[in-house]
């Protein structure tokens, strides 16, 4: 069994808001025969590889976000897959495991030498339970997405029954765990999404109670009413992935003491400004803006994701996958990702 | 003993963002003989009126904000004064009180039909202790500014020793406390306030560690800059009043999880747009920034009026003073306090 592993590096940071192909290579890397692992070792075999948007930032050579991503080493990122060799004590071949192992097709990990690449990380490899949950849903519903989506429901917004919740971004796997979370709180749900088909399937799949497609409303005033529509009875909490008009319009409709989950600004991404212009309903409505990034709280992982992957295993949480098959399809999904081309949960599938 | 009461009604609404004289009209009303007061009553001749920005949006028709000061009535006002007669229990000729007496020279209480005009008032008439504390000062730094500064501070910023602290409206009476409260709290502490003689009794006064004159920067990279130099270890909490330019650069400089208290946003008072332009930095610093209005907050009164009014008993708090005399000036007094002509906390002495 003579192993050959592939990886892709970054080899040069985008020279404009749009990253491109040639910011990445896929190279080719030896891995050890099971016999030769050194004690503490395992060696992993990925099933599926989770693309988040977040990676965009690390690209660049910026101070100001996550440390950069250096150049001539492979991408970051959440794994699952499977024990092949283990000379770790709590780790046996065949073992279902969950990691961060990068854009790469097997991971060789020293569990005595761990340095942990993102905050949330507490050990190099988890053991995963697939019985009931499959595999790839530990990189999305009950993994980092569902996890952001749990703390910003829980721990910022608290939704009351009969509250009414917007969510942006609600087609994705943040948005749309975090409205169902909601739903399951007992309150009215209303995502935005970009396109009809999007809304559609956040309504008929996820079981949201009305969504609005932001593209078919052009300017402030349109997405107000169409939202203030969907929501008569105002805005109570937001989880808000996107920014600009998207939170300007929430921010119109918010009843008093409403609570927006910062999670992501998107409407920004590509370099735009996106000033928050309603700034005064804050203060008015005592709102209160929190930003969030999941990392900061390990202290809730072990909570959430037992939450999440038992309404997951009882069928009360759904989610929605855009698989690409082999590494090689990886920095073309990435980029699609960003351009919000993807449905759900965007993963590569490495077997 | 013939009394003649004399109050101040609003009488018509501002036409344009600027109120002005005319909107206003002095107005005499009977008061009875003290031997004519009916059980529960107490009458009462007010020392000072405490005049406050708030009232502006009330005299608007404005459904958006609170509700509006009804046309010819008494216009609102938290007052302090003694005790002329009483058929009330709890209350004899000669104890010092505090409530909303408005714009007025006498009040005739009837504490048995008590409607709070403000969600803070909890009794139509409290006593004061003024052996101690002057009694101006219970319109100010023990009164509904200095509440507003305790609340901002403790439990919206709620600041570490060490930490900086930036307060906008520096030389008013809630910023003046804000930043005192943050000092003895252990902070660094740098005001932000209109005009180069405000700010050195900021500092001087005040014993705040620096003050920026916003007027001397008028564009914002000129005010990061300023304030950069002031906090050279970043901004970890933000009192903030004014919002607009003031609010984005502190926002360009704040820590990661700084804490933003967003008591009033003067920079739009005149109907200027004041966007947040630096929407961004929320979320990548994880900063929180909540609206607050005092009112709200009837649990701490207790609390924080306890522990200012030892403040100020010990020499520790300080505050100043812009007293108007008579009734009379209280419009033009009001209109200058609009348009940031005070120092310290805008007084009508009434005796």
């Amino acid at each position: 069994m003579a192993l050959t592993n592939r990886q892709i590096h970054l080899v040069s940071r985008p020279t404009t808001a749009e990253a491109t192909l040639d910011n990445f290579a896929l190279v080719e890397a030896h891995l050890p025969e099971p016999h030769e692992l050194s004690a503490g070792q395992v060696l992993v075999k990925h099933h599926f590889l989770s693309l988040d948007p977040f990676l965009r930032g690390r690209m660049n050579d910026s101070r100001s976000y996550a440390k950069p991503q250096p150049l001539h080493t492979t991408m970051l990122g959440a794994t699952v897959g499977e024990v092949l060799a283990s000379k770790a004590e709590g780790f046996a071949a065949g073992d279902h495991v969950s990691g961060w192992g990068g854009w790469q097709e097997y991971q060789l990990v020293d569990t005595t030498a761990f340095e942990p690449l993102d905050p949330s990380q507490t050990a190099p490899l988890v053991r995963i339970d697939t019985r009931r949950v499959p595999m790839s849903a530990y990189l999305g519903a009950v993994g980092l997405p569902g996890v952001s989506a749990w703390y910003g429901i829980n721990r910022i917004i608290v939704p009351k029954v009969g509250e009414t919740i917007v969510v942006s971004s609600a087609g994705g796997s943040v948005g749309s765990t975090a409205g169902q979370l909601a739903k399951l709180r007992g309150c009215r749900v209303i995502g935005v999404a970009g396109g009809e088909a999007k809304c559609r399937y956040v309504v008929e799949e996820f079981g949201f109670d009305a969504c609005i497609d932001y593209k078919a409303h052009p300017d402030l005033k349109s997405l107000v009413k169409a939202l203030a529509a969907a929501a008569p009875d105002g805005i109570d909490g937001c989880f808000e992935n996107v920014g600009g008009m998207v939170l300007d319009a929430v921010l119109t409709l918010m009843n008093g003491y409403g609570r927006i989950a910062l999670c992501g600004l998107s409407a920004g991404y590509s370099g735009d400004p996106i000033p928050i212009t309603r700034a005064g309903r804050i203060l008015l409505n005592r709102l209160k803006i929190e930003g969030m990034m999941i990392g900061d709280h390990t202290d809730i992982w072990v909570q959430a994701l037992a939450e999440l992957g038992a309404y997951v295993a009882a069928g009360q949480l759904h989610y929605r996958e855009s698989i690409s098959q082999g590494l090689d399809a990886a920095p073309e999904a990435f980029l699609g990702l960003l351009r919000g081309q993807n449905t759900g949960k965007q993963l590569i599938r490495l077997v």
